[in-house]
């Protein structure tokens, strides 16, 4: 008997689930590609030494990793950022710089599960490669932008900010400053007094201004559509990293409370630290997951998302009239509609029985039943699933309808 | 410095070869959900026990297994079979009967890598779960038509057999008969002979004639489209398992010599044999690296997928004159228009030749030049970068031509 388990951490996606996932993932990427953004997948597995040291201690701790059955050390994509400057490094002279890619594939971090955070979970990043004009700092803000809207976010907040805000700070002092939103203004000044720093480095930074640099990201995504109401300048913004070089953006959505749902900025030396060449970057992740969860909450999938695939399925009211009910199928399919046709056994008491719940269960909006008065008149009895309306209609009728 | 090498038998897909990916996934899923199948997702790692002992002696060399941070063992996907009888077990009260899934995954088995064999792969099935009628069996050689068709394959052989063909005649046997196509006759009848059987099994097989229930399934394939000139009855295929129970089906390209691009057929026993539950099943799989190397050799993938995503680079003639080119290139994304604007340096002497190059190695098909001359007067001067035409033109008539 096969053991009917998942391990902790790891998700089947069952069709309602799956069907919203690819939802979000076909809009994303055809928003990515208006930009000139093109697809890139790099392995599951890599060589461990190419993944390893590269997260921090953390990594090193979360990362999946063991020895091959020919005893090489492979390790389990953590994130797309050290594939993305291996594949540079790699291929260089292949690509156009700049090099615009995005990159949606799972990544595997051994964490410890718990709400909202998964083991195995999809990443979806842009990444502008090789180009230091603040344009594209720009662009990446129009995307964020734009995919936002597209999904349905109405109201949502592009948090922007610039490593340079924080000058000579030390990284420890902005870490704690990063924390303002999660513990408050008291809560980051005890931390800031413990670690030896004092409360007016908070207010220097919180009453810094926005940087020249800044101010330009900012008119050019205005230019490229972004509404400015959508942008707001955050100078406490770090994002936990020493990893960024300039813009720093997160995107909150306010009437949703777990958290930011992408995240990014530029990072002009990370990239050379693997690859031994300067090679300027900037790009933004979305959290899938919340961006799904969000979602959910606040009712935006189209309803055509919690449908079935099919618009409609074809009984079969009998073995004599099954054959009827194929070829209606297939001229409905011929006409570019997503159709079904029963294929469950039919009961001759009641055969209808088990088709209605079948279309019900499945969330099929329309059913056609053909019996015997409808096969000789040629005409079908077409049901609305949802209102119940049933009306005699002939098949050009009825494709019309679903068209 | 990071090691620039992939793992044998794992491959980057770099822009040019994710677009022919992702175009033929997208067709193929069109085709699916086109029939009512649903899209199913199951986690990359599972516990062990639920992959081992049901992959033979094979699947057990070739399996990828490790012990996790907590000290499970677990097993990378090593076919979508297993997964999906687990989830056909897990929530077997969640879902409609017959349950129509598709999956669209990558699994891992450590082969010998050579050509055309990777140890990461995609694998592509369709599944109608939960139904013994023989429609689902020519439903099933209708998808496959089907999605041959829509990606272009003009000339495709579904040879078809069913398992009762062989009636009592040895596995051993059977399996030799299969080896038909690669060691033709005298090559099959010396491995008969070797094993104890004889010349007349193969010719007996040979003879063989067309079963009802082929008959049956060919008649309802060509009611649901099929074309009979497509379909060929071949009693000496069993597709190498004792695991089928009735309809095999097997998919050759003439003009493709790698082997058969999809397989597949009835196995009302295998999920039954882990779920401990009869549960009928027909499937197939296609062979997603097969199809894309028989596409790209027979030349099918449109010019589209060969070109950018984006239809238009908007060229930057100076710094002064930069603003106009993000406001054109904002102005086209807004018409639907996939659209770049350079985003890279911009020399003073020669500013074009960089951005040329740009849009010559990204196969951008069109380009737009905004200089001096052009804002003044409110126009672009637009090139075809293939015919090397081009034109003074206002921003409407170049929406109008790249719409």
């Amino acid at each position: 008997m096969i053991k009917t388990q998942t391990l902790k951490g790891f998700r089947d996606f069952l069709p309602q689930e799956a069907k919203k996932r690819q939802y979000v993932i076909d809009k994303l990427r055809r928003i990515f590609e208006s930009f000139g953004f093109e697809p890139l997948e790099t392995p599951t597995l890599e060589y461990e030494e190419v993944l390893a040291g590269k997260y921090g201690e953390e990594g090193e701790k979360l990362m999946y990793r063991f020895e091959d059955n020919g005893k090489r050390r492979v390790a389990m994509r953590y994130d797309q950022t050290v594939p993305l400057a291996r594949v540079v490094a790699q291929y260089q002279d292949e690509f156009p710089t700049p090099f615009k890619r995005y990159q949606i594939q799972p990544v595997w971090r051994a964490d410890k599960p718990q709400k909202g955070r998964y083991r195995e979970f999809l990443q979806c990043d842009i990444d502008t490669v090789g180009a230091t004009s603040l344009t594209v700092d720009s662009e990446i803000i129009a995307v964020i932008a734009q995919s936002l809207e597209t999904l349905g976010f109405k109201d949502y907040r592009i948090l922007i900010n610039d490593r340079s805000v924080f000058g000579n700070l030390p990284i420890d002092a902005i870490i704690s400053i990063d924390k303002l939103k999660k513990v408050g203004v008291e809560g980051v000044v005890k931390e800031l007094e413990e670690k030896g720093f004092a409360r007016k480095d908070l207010e220097l930074i919180q009453n810094a201004t926005m940087t020249e640099s800044t101010m330009e990201i900012i008119d050019n995504a205005k230019l490229l559509g972004v509404n400015e109401n959508n942008i707001f300048f955050e100078p406490t913004l770090a994002r936990g990293l020493d990893y960024y070089t300039g813009m720093i953006v997160e995107v909150e959505i306010p009437s949703y409370a777990s958290g930011s749902v992408a995240g990014g900025g530029r990072y002009d030396k990370l990239l050379g630290s693997f690859t031994g060449q300067q090679v300027p970057a900037v790009g933004v992740a979305f959290g899938f997951d919340r961006i799904i969860e969000a979602m959910t909450e606040l009712n935006l999938f189209p309803e055509e998302v919690e449908q079935a695939k099919a618009k409609v399925l074809t009984t079969i009211f009998s073995d004599e009239l099954k054959t009827k009910s194929i070829e209606v199928t297939a001229q409905l399919r011929r006409n570019h509609i997503n159709a079904e046709v029963y294929l469950g056994e039919i009961k001759e008491k009641n055969p209808l029985e088990k088709q209605l719940k079948y279309a019900l269960q499945k969330n099929i909006p329309y059913i056609i039943v053909i019996g015997p008065e409808e096969a000789e008149k040629n005409i079908l009895n077409f049901k609305n699933m949802q209102t119940r309306e049933q009306k005699q209609a002939t098949l050009d009728e009825v494709i019309n309808i679903l068209k």
